[in-house]
This record gives structure tokens, sequence and C-alpha cells, in this order.
């Protein structure tokens, strides 16, 4: 028997919103200290890892390991009929087919539940490696998303440049050509609108836009953005839940072949 | 001579939107003390029926019975013409063959006068006999509208359940199940938020969604709505409009093949 | 060389969204004491023409005149990318082949520069003559898009009549006819409320309203436009931008083949 009750039930429609667009279907994997999510995108490009700790929700059970698959598609408009303010409860029988999802509004006066049917789905655990990071740069999700969106209309790759001044952005294509610097920014009031950059070495890696595009569907998630880079290895884009957890995917850069 | 002024013009507005996905052309039937609206869907499926008495107009005059033969889309596109807080005035001849509709900014610094070409369309007026309903139920039609959307995420078919404790609505298809209970909720500080159930005995019906989500474009005209649903009869889903008349619409309810 | 930086960014961001849909590509001429903008549309029936003087810019220096001739589509695209609040700053060498935009942030905290390539593009200036207007009618700018906006949904065709009452927009079409008076107001509280008609003459014209739509793109640039109309001459419709400059636009009358 797995059971879980989330008060901020949005935190798990988000979550869901996040991926739904990069992976099609993937496990929940349910142990008795997290809830958790790792998945390929589509076409093994991209990888996501999600992470709820045991202890952000408000009941939390799990008699014995899980795996889930589910439709994320098909999770995803289940999951747009809860209301942002309602609690979520999944509740899984340990050799049940399908998975049960309440929604309960804040005043309790609506309930509704939900059958979402289940599917065996094959898939290996990655084991991602702990690494150090020559850099890692915190901001606000809500300026990486924009900076994202924005350089999508000049061209199809993105070089991320992070130095001690700050972070570039540079993108090129046929009308012309554009950079985002951002600055270092300790001193902002809020925690959220800091930027803060810590670096061993300057590092420089190319991406697919694309992809970045679809890692800021996290953007509601949380105010903040971590990017973790070195060279020749997947940048790590963070994106903390609260004290709960996290959602984070990995991209690998390209290959500059005759660049300098 | 047929001419009907209404301070509130919105609400010819709304009353328009909300039949004109659902009805091609009708007639509004005036007389001295109403002006109404009574048609067949296209597919002579559902049927609406609207009715603003005379006394709920600031000026109402009607010679003799007159009915308007209209396009619904096309009057539709006129009323978006209209502002939102403008007054509405409708007039026509008795032998004319369009319909003046009049739209004053209330400042009245702006008039705009538009003509509607009518047309005769027959319809016989459906005699709707007085039923008394074995379970009525009123409840926020905005929380109606959201189930109805909702439910169609799953499946065609919604079937309505009424109970003492209150009311379920169930629809299931190919990728899981869902059910909303709303209990009933005498208490709400709101007349508006408060959910009524008047049964004698339980009742359960099941109808095609598509049709109560046309319904649901009458939302616009007030807080609430009533569902009154006695066995094997059409339900009628009512939207009072303010002390001034209603727009009801009739659904048949499909009949279970092989189910308990 | 050219430079030019405009604190309020959004004013020239505003300008190019209000051309680009009727001209494809224009050149931006510069001199020492103005940027100016002329360009007829893609099928030669609309003229546009913008002026920004020199003085409406924080810092403004032109070594000597210089033609840039851009895109507006990929213009506009790079625009996207400066938020409403940023600085933006103009740039070109005397003899270089694109221009450099630069979006600052109000805090300066996040600074993106663009180069967009420029192109070569064959215009003569058009002479336009200083003419004497029959009427001249002042009004909100707001209330002018939505007339036309309003009337597109019955016809092809406005029919403008100045007379010292106010001003009639009329349409007519398939589904019917509409009509629009705008009474003359001096006494609004704010300036840009008013509606002042300025006539020596009653003036009737008659325009395509596909243009008059694509000169309300301009709407968002002020809260006032002023329509010019004599006989048989273009009308012009202009927005006058703050105190920095204007964007006009000028549309030959249609010519009545047998109306009255």
């Amino acid at each position: 028997m797995f059971e879980a009750r989330l008060t901020q039930g949005k935190v798990f429609k988000q979550l869901i919103e996040a991926l739904k667009d990069l992976v099609q279907e993937a496990n929940i994997d349910c142990s008795d200290d997290e809830m958790s999510i790792q998945a390929m995108d589509n076409s093994h490009v991209a990888l996501v890892a999600v992470s709820l700790r045991s202890g952000g929700f408000d009941h939390f059970r799990c008699d014995r390991p899980i795996s889930l698959g589910f439709n994320a598609t098909n999770m995803g408009k289940i999951l747009k009929c809860a209301g942002n303010d309602d609690i979520i409860t999944l509740k899984a029988e340990d050799d049940g087919d399908s998975l049960a999802l309440v929604f309960e509004s804040p005043g309790q006066d609506r309930i509704a539940d939900f059958e979402l049917k289940l599917m065996d789905i094959d898939s290996e655990q990655l084991g991602i490696p702990d690494t150090e990071y020559k850099c890692t740069i915190q901001m606000p999700s809500g300026e990486f998303q924009r900076i994202i969106r924005d350089m999508q209309v000049l061209g199809d790759t993105l070089t991320i440049s992070c130095t001690k001044e700050g972070v570039k952005f540079h993108v090129a294509g046929d009308l012309g050509a554009g950079n985002v610097l951002i600055r270092q920014n300790n001193t902002a009031e809020k925690d959220e609108d800091k930027v803060m950059i810590d670096m061993q070495e300057p590092v420089e890696l190319t991406f697919a836009l694309r992809y970045l595009n679809f890692f800021t569907k996290a953007t509601s998630l949380g105010p903040t953005v971590i990017l973790s880079m070195s060279p020749e290895v997947p940048v790590v884009v963070e994106y903390p839940i609260g004290e709960t957890g996290y959602i984070k995917y990995y991209l690998a850069p390209k290959i500059d072949e005759d660049e300098d």
C-alpha cells in the first residue's frame, strides 16, 4: 500500500507539467523515504530527475518499494482537474494496476477522485555520479526562462559562458546575433532576486535551445534555478522545490566542431 | 411596433452568447408581457428556452405579438460591438424585415446603432409540461461549469447521481475514471455558494457531456444553476437571470443499455 | 557613427509593432535633428511616416546622415526581447552592415545586446505637401481602435462623415448595417478623453477597413489619435508620441462609383 498526501497539491501538478512535454512515460518510484521519478526524454538526449522527500508530505506511507508506470500526458489531463488550492492524495495498492488521485477543495465541500490506469515501463535507474562542478550559478528562475525564450528568436543553439563578472548567454542566427549578460548580484533584497556565481574556473558550453526551453516549464515550481557546469559534462539545471525536493534536468553540451 | 430597452445590456449579449453555439436560427417572440426564445439545437437533441419578463426592462412596448427570426451567429457578431456597460435597445417595426439594435455608452457620448436582417423561421412552440421533479439541485454555476469541463477530459458521457448526501458526477474512459462529489451545503455565507438538494427519491441519469458543455456557456448570466431531474425524462438545466427571467436547457438522458 | 539612447525604450518597440504588419522593409533615416522612417505598405496603398526628434532622446549623436535598411519582422523579433521598462540604445557605424540594439534593465543588472543585419533598400522619400484640412478630429485612440474593430464585423468599407455635431462611422454588409456616432466633447476632465472637432466644411470619405485596422496597431503609442480629412485627398491618421514625435498613416479614400 502506497499513500501520499500533499496539502500543497499544486506542487505535484506543476511537476507533471514540468516533465510532460519532455517525457512520454515514466515510473514514479516510491520508497519509505521519498517519491522519485527518473526518465530520459523521448529522443534520449536529456534526463530529468525528480525527488520529493517523504517528510515534505502531510502523510506518507509506503509499505514496500513500488514503481508506478504512468503516461505523462494522461496524468497531466487528470491533474488539470485539480484546483491550485486543492489537497492532492495519491494512492496505490501493492499489486494494483491503477493509481488513485484524490483532490479535496480547501473547504472540503468538493471531493474529486480519479483512477489513472498504470502501465509497465522498463527503465533502468541511471546512477548519476556526484560531480564537483567548476561553475555553479544561482539566478531567478523567471529571468532564466525569459532569456531562453528570447534567445530562441535568433537561433537554435545557446552558448553559456561563466566568468567571475557574470554569465553571458550568446546566440547567433540568420537575422543577427544576441548576447545577454547577467551580473553577479549578492546584494538584492530578496534571496530569490540574487545572482550568485560560484566559480573555480571559467566554463563555456553550448546547448540546444529546444531542450533548455523544455526545462523552463519548471519555472513555476520555485523562484530560483541553479545551473551547474563543468567542461564536457552535462549541465544540471535544478529547480529546488521548497524544502521538499527538486527537479533536475541534465543535458549534454554540443561538441564544438570548429569553434575556437 | 416593438421596443425594449435594457440598462443592463450585457444580459442580452450573454444570452445570445449562451445559445449561439447550440442554435443556428431562432425566433424572438415578443408579447406585451415577455420576450422569449425557444429553439431546438441543430441536431434536435436539446431544447433551449429563454424568457425575459417585460417588467425587467426599463422600457418595454409591444403593440401586438411579433416573431423576429434571427441568425444567432450574426446577432452574436453585432452584440460583440456592445460594451459590457452599454444600454441596449431593440426595436422592430410590425412589418419590418430588420431588427434595430442601439448601444449607448453609459455617458452617452457614444451611440452605435446596427440593423440586423431578419428571416422567416418555421418553428412550432413546444408545450413544455409543468413537471414535478424527483430531485432539484441548486449549486454555484461556476462549480457546475468546472465539473463539466474537467469531466470531458476523461470521457463523453456523464452520470449524475443525486442522493441526500450530495450529487455525484461520474465519467469513465480509456485513460481511467473520475468522480466528483458535491455535498449538500446550506450554511454557506452567500446564497450563491450554497448547494441545496431537494430530493424525494434518488435519481441517476446519464448524459452526453458535449451538450452539457454547451449549456455552461450560460454561466456568466448568474451565480446559480438549478438541475431538475426525474427518471427517464429530460433534465432541466436552469440559469435564473436576476429577477428578470431565465434560460433553461432540456436534455434527454441516455438509455442505459446494459448497465445495472 | 550613429547612436541614440531612449530611456523609454518601449516607444521604439511599439513603433516597430505599429508598422511591421503594414511594411515589410524600410529605412531608418538619421540626421542630426531626427530619426525618421517613411515607407509605403506592401501593396502601395498606404504610407506610414514616423519622426522622433533628437531632443526626445537621452543621448543622440549622428555624425552624418545615414540610412539603415531593416526588415521589420526581424526587427520586431529582436525587440520582443526588450522589457517594457528597458532602456534601448541603437548604434550603427557609418559603413557598417548591422545595427546594434542594447537593452538595459532599469537596475542595470541585465544587459542584452543584439546585432540586426541591415540591408540596402531603395526608397525615394515622398515629399508630403503641407495641406490644410477641412476637418480635423481629435479623439481617444482606444475609442477609434474599438470602432474600427467593431465595424470590421459588418463589412470591408468604412464611411467617415464629419459634421459639427460629431463624427459618424458607417458600414454596411450582408448581415446588416452599423453606425457609430461620436459626439464633440470638449468638457471631458482629461484631455485624452476629449473629442474635439475642428471643421470648416462637412467631409464624408470612404476607406478600406483593412488598412485602418493596421493603423490602429499604433494605439499603444498614445491616448490620442488625430484624423485629418479633406474631400478626395488621403486621410491622415496621426498618433502623437508624447513630445517626441509622431507616427502618421496616409490612406487614399475610395472613389464612390454610384453612391450619392
